[in-house]
């Protein structure tokens, strides 16, 4: 069984192996697949978007995402079962239910309560270690979610504000979702957002931040501009981005995630 | 069988990955668990700490570890074996000592030296590639440790000097033991040292460093304290360590591994 | 079936995460190792090296690597085989090149366009999760190369510009290769050019970088000299390198990938 692992831990301690040594110490036979440990600390949103985005290329197994600044709190332990059977584990703040939703939406939830499918004492600052994984791992095993703990209501699930863009007239206001190592800049955005503005690609842009404007061209793929050119397109998960043809867009024009970013077309 | 493997190689270059491949090309079937790579380069206290925190969790199975500034000197290659059953390969220089004696006592101890079990010719500067990773796959493969060359006397393994903390009226002494990614800071204390100057989750103290003092609470958690605050706690290994509610302590408090610092109970 | 990893994707965002889930879901009994992901972005030639240098201790597999500067332009998607049977699959831009004709030459070159073969439909900007690890995958099912495209000419395919060092009199004129974490400056030498002028373990030279001289002294290993010194000596993979012992030559000696460095025998 497949158990894949999404986290805010880095790679440079100890806290992403030590969990994989519990998950294989209960499941030997589990294959691990590390989606990334590179969410920024704490960042529950970037997580939660990480996650949606990449399940669908995972096996269907069990989904492990630990980003849970609220540890030690009095918040959730969860399992979730989307529409399509897939398990996920993780805290209750937001960083499962996009996923869960955009495959097939949430079928039930458990909270994690059982003594018998954790590590005790439980300790109060890494519930990754002594909650998340071994309940992932006892799933991956065939454990049934509800000898976990009981069922939650569904409704009472701890969701994430997602900030819409705004649209109107020429003009869109656009939130930075995400800036990756290339330092290509996601938005919340998608192309049908472009095209109520009437961007296409070839089209010709202004990009408002704070203090600057930028002149960008919409386009499908970096080969179709200049190097050194600011482009706006559709990046491999669906959702609209900024880059430079050969440059690191997020350095070269300041951006960070949670920036406003203007978008308006030039006719 | 299972192989774990803590080094200070990083990820950035092949180093791991080459020994990953040295490792699979002898026993294809080794599961390989990577612990972390992420030691300080040459810190060779920090890699035996880690080792010793975090073996607890990992299946029992041959434990490599690299962290190596004395390689292409005389100091020795070795294998040991702790009183459960697990096995050690690595550097005579104290890597593995703290973690073996955690686990049931240094029952055996063996200097790597046959050629058969060794990528020949042995290079100077890549002893993990040549000398270490194929002694780990042979084991995983079932090959008896006495195989691989002499038995040493336990007596004779160099060890690493660990500082004790002072403990003194109403102050403590401690050492920066790791600061981990999220700017926690481990001490070489555990709550007994806490306890025998009378400090109990909710008292506070003061912290000295070199140029500054700080307020600090001792606490079970983050959640207990408001965000911002500087906070004592037991760590999830069992040491106690210092942290901000919401904050990156090493960097606020400008600590690194290695610094001394006092602890002084407020009354 | 083993699948061997390189990328410049590194390890912060879900790319490589993404691209493993990608393999697991049409080859689930893949066995994939990660080379490294720490490729610098966009840089082929640093591919290409390590990839050339590291295959030799890796099992025998498909040998997956994208650094892709040119995805999303005409540049083709390849499968290489070379002599000893090995399979490797990346674009055409030379990153695989050296590898292959250092395992027996390029003895097949097909180019990947069979859609049966890829996720459709394949974005413009991330074809390592499109049509490379698709294809690896495939391969490491066991299907037939000719199946995902047309044979290509070997002759045809691009190949990069590799710099020869120069050796006249008692000077050598090299260029840096690589710099790997512990600063060691890997250049395009091997010690039969350092023969040539007549430098063997114990000779002195001169370093001569652009605004600077430093003395060194050729060596074995780092423990034939001083700390502090700046030895050349033969590194793990065959190359001569540029190191100090007990520090980080590329920052105390500010050397980059693609600087010239002149070597001169003091005699």
């Amino acid at each position: 069984m497949v158990v894949t692992f999404l986290t805010d831990f880095g790679l440079q301690d100890d806290f992403v192996g030590t969990c994989r040594g519990v998950i294989k110490r209960i499941a030997p036979d589990a294959d691990v697949i590390d989606i990334t440990h590179g969410i920024e600390p704490q960042q529950v949103l970037q997580g939660a978007l990480v996650l949606a985005s990449t399940l669908p290329y995972m096996p269907e197994g069990v989904h492990l995402a630990v980003v849970d600044p609220g540890v030690g709190t009095e918040r959730r332990a969860l399992c979730l079962r989307s529409g399509d059977g897939r398990l996920y584990v993780g805290p209750d703040n937001g960083l499962l239910i996009l996923a869960a939703e955009r495959l097939g939406g949430i079928a039930a939830a458990w909270q994690l309560t059982s003594p018998s499918f954790r590590l005790e004492p439980v300790s109060h600052t890494f519930h990754g270690r002594d909650v998340f994984a071994p309940a992932a791992a006892h799933l991956a095993r065939g454990v049934d979610p509800a000898e976990l703990g009981p069922l939650l209501d569904v409704g009472g699930l701890v969701r994430l504000p997602l900030t819409a863009p705004v649209v109107a007239g020429d003009r869109i206001r656009a939130e930075v979702l995400l800036v990756d190592r290339f330092g290509n800049v996601r938005l919340n955005l998608t192309t049908e957002h472009l095209e109520e503005v009437g961007i296409a690609p070839g089209s010709r842009v202004e990009l408002e931040l704070t203090f600057e404007r930028y002149f960008a061209v919409a386009s499908r793929t970096f080969a179709d501009v200049r190097p050194g050119d600011v482009i706006l397109y559709e990046d491999a998960y669906g959702n609209v981005a900024v880059a430079i043809n050969g440059g690191n867009a997020a350095q070269m024009l300041s951006i960070k995630p949670g920036d406003q970013l203007g978008i308006r077309i030039l006719r």
